[in-house]
């Protein structure tokens, strides 16, 4: 069934009162690069003075939870850090609490700092990330039997002494192969960028291995998710402008609604599908939540 | 059926007299990184006195013609350059004489010095490839609709920024996506490494789309080859170590025999598979061949 659009402030009004927990995706809903996208803070101070909990859930691996504090912050978006999700911080979770890696083993990160971060934050040992940027590309690729886990996120600095250190690691079977999430894209100011999920694909072409991924759409996230907050599933929604990843996210994790935004990703035709995946309803922009407030 | 190894003086003999046409693919089976395999010059020269005609085919995109003739030769082979066919000139000749690229496009190179020789002796325009190493990687990705080909083969100085930029000209549908040979790696002497079908796995998994290989085991090779020399195909036989590509591309290309060699990547349990493709016969290393001419 394709999607409605929210169009009358007693829609709106209808729909928020279904729901007490929001889980918001960043990027393409709040902002898109660097750029806040229209009237996004008092969209989120409304939704605050209704009482509703919100959590910013990322996929984006670059950046640690506190990061993301500071980039909210400098956005004028108020939020403490219990607020954040990031992939950055699910993986960690996942490698510290469910996989319980040894101390004798450690972590080889494709990723930029955020990752690094979370790692150190949960007393993982890591290695590569962004020390490897400045390594010797000459050096040989050996393997490292203390390298338990593959974990790759988003990395700018990719290059090809990473993925072929990535790729012995991974030639070992029981070295665990993770992905921050496996977007392909992501939008960026000018226009979409190779994502997460363009790292572990060649890694994926040579291994014919898949990794766990630790982002929407995957359970994974939202498991953690659960096992930090407490909240009724019904009442909750889930906010994104991705389809396959946000709206899925919410959906396959039984939430009790979704709401996309066409500031993303995704066209108002993919949200008008008579098939496959569309958000419960949609909207243009996140603060024509706003039509409930004005009368 | 399994392969059969061969074994005996006669069986060699016999096998040696069905053909006057050899393709030789080169890594894995004449030498392994920089590293000549035992007594390949003896057996090149044993299958030249026998008036075998020889053509060293190799997907390898990084060297031209010319750069593998000087390999061929540092290694003590002596090799005409009308006997080399790799996959950079035979993406070069797809370019310039299938596609017929207009004079005022070009095409965007993820890629080695290999590449941008043959793209040049073709005459065919170019951007990218060794140049975009130095390029600045802060600068912003913007579209290019001089670029009509994007081109990619093994890279090892791959980055962020070429893949990016590749992903941007891709997008518009009109621009044809081809790689030189789509190996998710090669052997190198320490080992597997990253091929140059892992440097387009992410732009196949951000685009959606497969790119037309000009290398082993894609028959638009074999057509290249076919249109450059006369020979009977019954007469040739294709002499690799990679099920995948060698032994495929000699029979797919209804070459008249095959013949595996253990001195690569392939395993004798894989030449031995009952099911699937393999070698019609193989041998530990390719100068076993030479027991045809010891008596």
């Amino acid at each position: 069934m394709p999607s409605t659009k929210l169009t009358t402030p007693a829609a709106v009004r209808q729909f928020l009162d279904r729901f007490d927990f929001f889980l918001f995706d960043c990027d393409g809903v709040l902002w898109r690069g660097d750029h806040l996208l229209p009237q996004i803070v008092e969209t989120l101070t409304y939704l605050r003075s209704l009482k509703k909990q919100l959590l910013f859930v990322t996929n984006n691996s670059t950046k640690s939870r506190a990061s993301y504090i500071s980039k909210l912050s400098s956005l004028g978006i108020p939020a403490e850090i219990d607020e954040v999700f990031g992939s950055s911080y699910s993986a960690a979770i996942y490698i510290s609490r469910i996989l319980s890696l040894p101390a004798d083993k450690k972590v080889f990160v494709i990723g930029e700092k955020g990752i690094c971060e979370e790692l150190e934050k949960e007393n993982v040992r890591w290695c590569g990330g962004v020390e490897e940027d400045i390594e010797d590309m000459q050096a040989d690729v050996e393997d490292d039997l203390e390298v338990g886990v593959v974990l790759v996120g988003l990395d700018r600095g990719i290059n090809y002494r990473k993925l072929a250190r990535a790729y012995r690691y991974l030639q070992r079977e029981e070295v665990v192969f993770l992905a921050t999430n496996i977007d392909s894209t992501f939008p960026a100011k000018g226009g979409l960028m190779p994502g997460a999920g363009s790292m572990s694909a060649p890694l994926s072409y040579m291994t014919g291995r898949t990794p766990v991924s630790l982002g929407k759409p995957s359970q994974e996230m939202m498991k953690a998710i659960e096992g930090r907050f407490q909240f009724d599933k019904n009442r909750a929604c889930m906010v994104g402008d991705r389809i396959n990843t946000d709206i899925r996210f919410g959906q396959e994790g039984g939430l009790g609604g979704t709401l996309g935004v066409l500031t993303g990703v995704c066209k108002e035709e993919e949200f008008l599908a008579e098939e496959g995946v569309v958000p419960e309803v949609y909207l243009d922009r996140l603060c024509d939540l706003l039509i409930a407030k004005e009368e």
